[in-house]
């Protein structure tokens, strides 16, 4: 059974159109206008397939059979429809699409398996709007509910809450978003790898094994503010100085990871007053260190806080940190993980077990259900970006792995 | 012949009061609101002891005894009464106070010498309004003309020449504003240091010898903006990690100065996207350098840009180098530091000779006239902060050095 990549990639390049931005990569915020879009180009597409769709109070979208037990065992294959601002063609759509795919070639060729599958689209994953990441598979697993709605506002102060009642989705009702997750089977995940493992080691898959686990702090360094000239070196307090080096300390501890799998992350930095003729007064910069034990996260951290301490004494400036984000690594179910790698093997296709850095929903499905994800490379490494690209023979052959493994789960 | 130290603490305490920024220090910028109390304030302090006000089209005010002759030789003295958000309740003011102080005492003593002094309140020294400090000195110098009047504009995008309409200044004529230098015998100015040398060595006062020259680049350093969960850190290329080496780079290179003279800051920085979850992709940052000696500058820069080009070059990233500035250092009269040494010396007043890292609008004025700068202790070294502060010996002092110098030009 073959899925057509002529129609994978038709389906892709038109949803690329639905952008906020064009000319500068796609920007598709959940509830907006091209989101919408978007989701009226697929309903349209599975409808004209004869598959029912149906929208839950969050925005999350589930294409399959119509008529299908609500009880019955199935297979959840999927990701997203949203992109961060000015974001790629594939982060997430690709999955979507794909899943579709399989769908439809399930259903042309007859097979039973076409009764079992659900393709969902998770809403809000990469938080554009609302500053919190998979959102809508959050609300589907029961870690955020009623009382988020009101909580979770976008920049303009709107809630999640009345952008839905806006959006035209019915009124929350847990029981109307929460999963059966006894009835899912396995939920799988298709998506880009937004690193560069895979075309550096000249992979056409990979198949995750473990999520990384990630501990974000934010660390402040207190200076003293003074005139850039008339404060000789000698007397100065720099801010800047001590974070710069509390930054080579990070990358350091990382580097030094025996097994080369540690990352730690300095991405966010604010100085004040930021002015060229002004000893910065006080840097603030968040420091994300991600594993997939949680013990060696646990020891990073505790190795950048240290040095972060021993650098302020040393320099006469003040410290404070704090966690703004903690998550624990987990693993993909592992009999779907040997499933994926003997349906890669038997297809002939160029694969490896990796692990993801990233997080993505079927994370948050995984604790519940048995879960696997598939990678395809992006090209030089790159996502979040207009340029974010993956080669057409990798995105066919990412789609067709999966429904082979659809096929035999 | 006495200053009243009372009066002159008085007077500061009073225009203290004229902030935007009650209770978080003084924010009074030119041509504001409060600016115009003080003014008004200042004004009629010096029509009650019977002096005339004349307020240049600039907005540079001039004080002195009504009928003296244009072409007739004088001494000026004085500072700016603008501040910086957020600024102290010294910077500038005390140098116009200070020199408002000298002159009243010169008349109540009945001194002929009360003749010859002018006392000057420089117009937009901090450049709070229009991003160009020493605005007002800059067109008495002929540095700034016509045409700056409509190219400099504030973040309202309103012109200096509307603000000057605005605040009733007289049409802008160049001869209006250009002084006649021929007649300035000399150009004196009192304000805090603003460091913290003086306060460090135990001295009430110093005398400036040299103003620091200043080099200032903009280093842009570009990196591959990536996923920070899913790039291990043997592919990265991190704009932040190379910036940060380089910011290190600055600082050992500035702290190897055998001197201990030259100072190198990096005191703005920008990275984008600036998230906590993205490696930079884009650090711009800003190296100003000043030194005594251009060459030492030129060399300091020099190294500075070539560790820029070899640490991105170590790391995969890429760089560009701009100078946004760049001044000559220059000293000041050698007869006015030695007349401000022998009075400091003959007065008993601990004194010393040191350099200027900041700029005043006594440096523009000091290629064209016999200029001299007299310092106080900052305290902590403190400056354009709430908390700025100087001893009341310390401001008494000064001012009365400054008049026993007047005396003896």
């Amino acid at each position: 059974m073959k899925i057509s990549g002529e129609r994978l990639l038709s389906d892709l390049d038109i949803l690329k159109s639905f952008t906020d931005t064009p000319g500068a990569g796609v920007s598709r915020f959940s509830y907006g206008e091209n989101d919408k879009e978007a989701r009226r180009f697929l309903a349209a597409a599975a409808e004209s397939n004869g598959f029912s769709v149906r929208t839950d109070p969050i925005g999350n979208m589930l294409i399959g059979l119509p008529g299908r037990d609500e009880n019955q065992k199935k297979i959840c294959v999927g990701s997203h429809i949203d992109t961060v601002r000015n974001g790629g063609w594939l982060d997430g759509v690709y999955g979507v699409v794909s899943g579709l795919e399989v769908l439809r070639t399930l259903l042309e060729n007859g097979s039973d398996r076409a009764q079992e599958v659900e393709v969902v689209i998770f809403a809000e994953e990469e938080g554009s709007n609302f500053g919190s990441t998979m959102t809508g598979s959050k609300f589907i697993a029961g870690i955020y509910g009623e009382k988020d709605l009101d909580r979770l506002k976008n920049e303009d102060g709107i809630s999640l809450r009345e952008m839905l009642l806006k959006c035209g989705c019915e009124p929350y009702r847990q029981e109307d978003v929460i999963w059966d997750f006894s009835c899912v089977k396995a939920m799988l995940e298709l998506h880009i790898e937004q690193g560069p493992v895979l075309e550096q080691e000249g992979r056409t898959v990979g198949i995750v094994d473990a999520i990384f686990g990630m501990k974000t702090v934010e660390v402040t360094i207190m200076g003293i503010g003074n005139h850039a000239g008339a404060t000789p070196m000698r007397y100065r307090a720099d801010a800047m100085s001590a974070a710069a080096l509390c930054m080579m300390e990070v990358e350091r501890i990382a580097k030094a990871d025996p097994d080369g799998i540690l990352v730690a992350t300095v991405g966010k930095v604010v100085v004040s007053p930021n002015c060229s003729n002004v000893i910065p007064e006080k840097v603030v910069f968040t420091v994300e260190v991600r594993d997939k034990q949680e013990e060696k996260i646990r020891k990073g951290i505790m190795e950048i806080e240290e040095a972060v301490v021993r650098i302020s004494e040393q320099r006469g400036t003040t410290c404070e940190i704090r966690t703004i984000a903690d998550s624990k690594p987990f693993r993909m179910d592992v009999r779907i993980i040997k499933l994926l790698d003997q349906m890669a093997l038997e297809g002939g296709i160029s694969h490896q077990i990796l692990d993801s850095g990233a997080v993505h929903d079927t994370c948050i499905i995984a604790p519940h259900a048995p879960s696997g994800m598939l990678f395809v490379p992006s090209i030089g490494g790159r996502s979040h970006v207009a340029f974010e690209d993956t080669e057409p023979y990798d995105l066919i052959s990412g789609a067709q792995l999966l429904l082979n493994t659809v096929l035999m789960i």
